[in-house]
């Protein structure tokens, strides 16, 4: 497998998952099937869209349209086959691989346009986390991204991190891409396994 | 009457009811008048300016900015005759056609610029029923969009699926762009009068 | 201090402020302390950033990344010392400074890019005013700035009107935006002193 269709392969299936994860939601709030499949396109392209808008580039989805057949698939996944999914333990490591790359590729395409570090950390933490923040919102939801306990958020910070210094110091786009990926996923996996948080204000 | 005049009659009408039903909403949650009229924006123009900015297009009410005055109208008319107009049977009918024209007009844009099917569905369908969404996020209430057992977005859907294949088959765009209106608002109204839904998640 | 400076100087002031105001609201929502720089930056960019993608011009952000900076400072201090801020009076004024500031801004550069005055008076509250409902929305909190019994979004639209019509009429741009920059403050200070309000509908 090339590294272009291991990250197509990649990317195919953090939409999907993502996707899965505002169908879900959806389902719990009772929406009809319309209501799944936008809450499904929610996280799935939401970050990635606003990314985009932000930084003046054409909305990726725009062209690479295959990637809305699978939100779609995930939203009909939600919706016929909620019940199994809900504990279906695989999905939070999928989410991870999903987040980690999403975080890298806003990262990449941030600094790619010449941006410095604070654009290109915020474009990789955003691409990573918009979309499921957009996603509870619309469901009128707590922010789960905001609130929740977990290391989520700040493993896609890490990983943008990671690969702007890697991409600054070795010059090797590549291997940037991969440190960046790598560390966003293990400290989200160590945040999933101790049960790391973030803290809150204790004043 | 040509047809231009038509249609920026029932453009005019489509915004100063979808601003009507964003300006009730505010009214219920005890907003002043200033939350009344941004609520009358949200509906009546959020659907167009989403989509043109999604499709990278300048946003049409900077040049079109009679159309905020319709908005700005809706909003009073909601300010002043809320009671009169919350059991005023037209008005829904008012919104259908509203919600056909927008449909249509957002699938004509997308096609225009060149784009394909799912753009162009996407963008129809947003263009129609996304201003309605923020409208009762920014509200903070239940999305009326994905949850009432109403056929809505479908309508939209529809309209625009048969704009796209009218113009793509016959050539048409007038003929696609009534085609594509009737046919969202027949479906709308038989929603309407058989009371039908879309189907939940049944598992 | 010449003018420029001034300027800047201000406008730091008024990122602060309203990361401070985002920030107060992530901690008694009990997020953890990335929700709280999220939602410090929400009030202190998001009004700017919506202001210049409905213009179609580059985020501002993205060059004047010392912003970002004073958005993550004022997130920190609510974060630290946010019992100490929610009772501190004089932070309503640097909020009104700031309001007013942001209001003549976004007037001023949707005037600058050629648009009438309805673009430039909605520009112009927009900048001031929407990245507070945005904070409200992602907190899932009623939106204050459409409930809330106080002048604060029609002090930004008055200065915005002020600036607009000094600038037409005298052509002199430094007297409009001082002008309007005053008027705003004086009008939102007399509704803090005299508990001014907007009507609701009384129907």
């Amino acid at each position: 497998m090339n590294p272009d269709l291991l990250f197509l392969f990649t990317d195919r299936i953090g939409v999907f998952v993502f996707a899965i994860s505002g169908g879900i939601v959806a389902v719990r709030k009772e929406m009809d099937l319309f209501g799944v499949i936008v809450m499904a396109f929610l996280p799935a392209i939401g970050g990635g869209t606003l990314r985009d808008l932000i930084l003046s580039q054409p909305v990726f989805w725009l062209e690479d349209t295959q990637t809305l057949g699978f939100a779609i698939a995930g939203g009909l996944a939600a919706f016929f086959f909620h019940r199994w999914l809900e504990n279906f333990r695989p999905l939070r490591w999928a989410d991870a691989i999903g987040m980690a790359l999403f975080a890298v590729t806003g990262a990449a395409k941030a600094a790619a346009l010449g941006h410095g570090w604070p654009v290109v950390l915020i474009m990789g933490t955003m691409t990573a986390s918009a979309g499921g923040l957009l996603r509870d919102v619309v469901a009128n939801e707590k922010p789960l991204l905001l609130l929740k306990s977990e290391i989520y958020a700040t493993a896609a910070l890490l990983g943008s991190l990671v690969y702007f210094l890697t991409s600054l110091w070795l010059g090797d786009e590549f291997l940037a891409f991969i440190l960046g990926l790598v560390s966003a996923f293990v400290l989200r996996a160590l945040g999933i396994i101790f049960k790391l948080s973030l803290p809150r204000s204790p004043f």
